[in-house]
């Protein structure tokens, strides 16, 4: 198994100005596996509760995810119901049942254990951490995401978590309020010092500012004609960076700003249709030539 | 003269949340036409008032810009004074006088009248199009920038100016306001719907998402370490793009972009400091310096 994630699977209800549903499958590991799917093979590890509906999973297990690290438990799945505002891009979060994720103590399914690269969803870093340490080798890729909450009730578990990573990926403003920093490049530098190579700033919309431990780059978003709901897009957005890169087991600059392009790609298909709606109507070949869109938009001659 | 701007000339007072500076030279003919004397000459016509300081007439003969069109009328200068939120992006503007800017009509001086490359500064649609009105020949390349003002008070005249143009900038709010439409690839294509060939619609520190007739690209903007004054940003972007398109006087797919990464360079330095102060010490090397920068920074190799 090359990639290991570790995160929610949800059954979530959104509401956007123009549309609601109802109890869809949702949960960062399950975007985020579903995106990398289409480059590599993904070890979920998560829990659901018994109510897990059984055509959600079929959903995974037809992409080849591996789901031996999906735990059962007794006790209802993870829920969240939330409400975008009218530019799409603010919402808010209008119930969040953690059920069985309370209590959820990630175990690593014995062939995951040797996985080289390894996503840590959003979640608490000393569950995050707990992870790592059930890894027979050092993988050669751990990157983790982190969110508001955790800056501001666990810096000192997220600090230790940082360090121990290769790449960040956080959001603008979470980047600015962990640093204290407004400029994102003084952001990104600040998060540099505190371990990993590699941090991706998210900026919705506005694409995405990576720094490096040698330079910067950066990758606009795909400018779609219609956002649906963009519940996922960073968890896709990572799963495709992810996926990229486990698939070449090469980490070059190069391939780490091809695998960003890709990360944008699936992301931009994440949010033109609710839940995975719109990435199962979605081919590699679909995905390859968006990308090759996207480089076009992006390229100066010289 | 192949490059001629119509806009203000004015006398500003800034605040930041970390500084203050009185009286500094600004207006948007002064900031477009400095940062366009980089590559070419410009010709500025505008207005101004008996009080305007020798100092900064010289600030901008010394650049080599064309005054002969700089009206000197019988009372103040424009004035304008503006403070900063904490973001570095929001502002309210404290105080605006017009003062000769009120009843300013352009006169183009004789040799501009053939300008090919004309840029309309943010202004009444009206007093826009009749610079245009005043050229002997058709220009090869007319832009102009607007604000939401026009936008709600003379939408018939700013449809009428937009529909002469061969490429308009606007904010991206700006540009959602005008069409209503609430993704950027939409409004663009619905500006072009208007009549130029290509509209740039200005994300501040996320860049510039410009729509032509036959696609799309992006250029984002030089990520600073730190923002002292952003006033004039928008207007030094509009000089880079113009400077460079008049200097090479020939509009390619090629030129534009490479146009559009230059204003993105120039209006990078005009944050750097109040007024015109940090484009006062920059050279055209450190220019051609940070642009390539810039290119390694938007590059993905294939």
């Amino acid at each position: 198994m090359s990639l290991l994630v570790v995160g929610t699977i949800g059954i979530d209800t959104v509401e956007t100005p123009l549309a609601r549903r109802d109890d869809v499958l949702g949960g960062s590991a399950v975007y985020f596996s579903f995106a990398a799917s289409y480059f590599t093979r993904v070890s979920l590890v998560s829990v659901v509760g018994r109510d897990f509906p059984t055509a959600f999973k079929t959903l995974l297990t037809k992409r080849d995810i591996d789901l031996s690290g999906m735990q059962v438990a007794d006790g209802q799945t993870f829920r969240w119901t939330g409400k975008y505002h009218k530019n799409m891009i603010d919402r808010d979060t209008l119930e969040v049942r953690l059920n069985v994720f309370e209590h959820f103590d990630p175990k690593v399914p014995d062939l995951a254990c040797n996985a080289n690269y390894v996503f840590l969803a959003n979640g608490s870093p000393s569950v995050q951490r707990k992870v790592l340490q059930q890894m027979k080798k050092r993988p050669a890729f751990v990157a983790a995401d982190t969110m508001n909450f955790w800056i501001e009730t666990a810096r000192e578990e997220l600090d230790a978590l940082v360090a121990e990573l290769d790449a960040l990926m956080i959001n603008e403003s979470e980047a600015r309020m962990y640093t204290g920093e407004r400029e994102l490049m003084c952001a990104g530098r600040a998060l540099i010092k505190k371990g990993p190579r590699c941090v991706i700033i998210k900026k919705g919309e506005h694409g995405a500012l990576v720094i490096t431990t040698d330079g910067a780059f950066f990758v606009p978003a795909y400018p779609l004609t219609a956002v649906i709901d963009p519940t996922g897009a960073g968890d896709t957005f990572a799963g495709g960076i992810m996926g990229y890169l486990a698939a070449k087991q090469f980490l070059s600059r190069e391939n780490l700003r091809r695998a960003v392009v890709y990360g944008a790609v699936i992301a931009s298909y994440t949010c033109q249709d609710f839940s995975l709606d719109a990435l199962q109507r979605t081919t590699r070949a679909d995905i390859d030539a968006r990308y090759k869109e996207l480089l076009e938009m992006m390229s100066i001659p010289s």
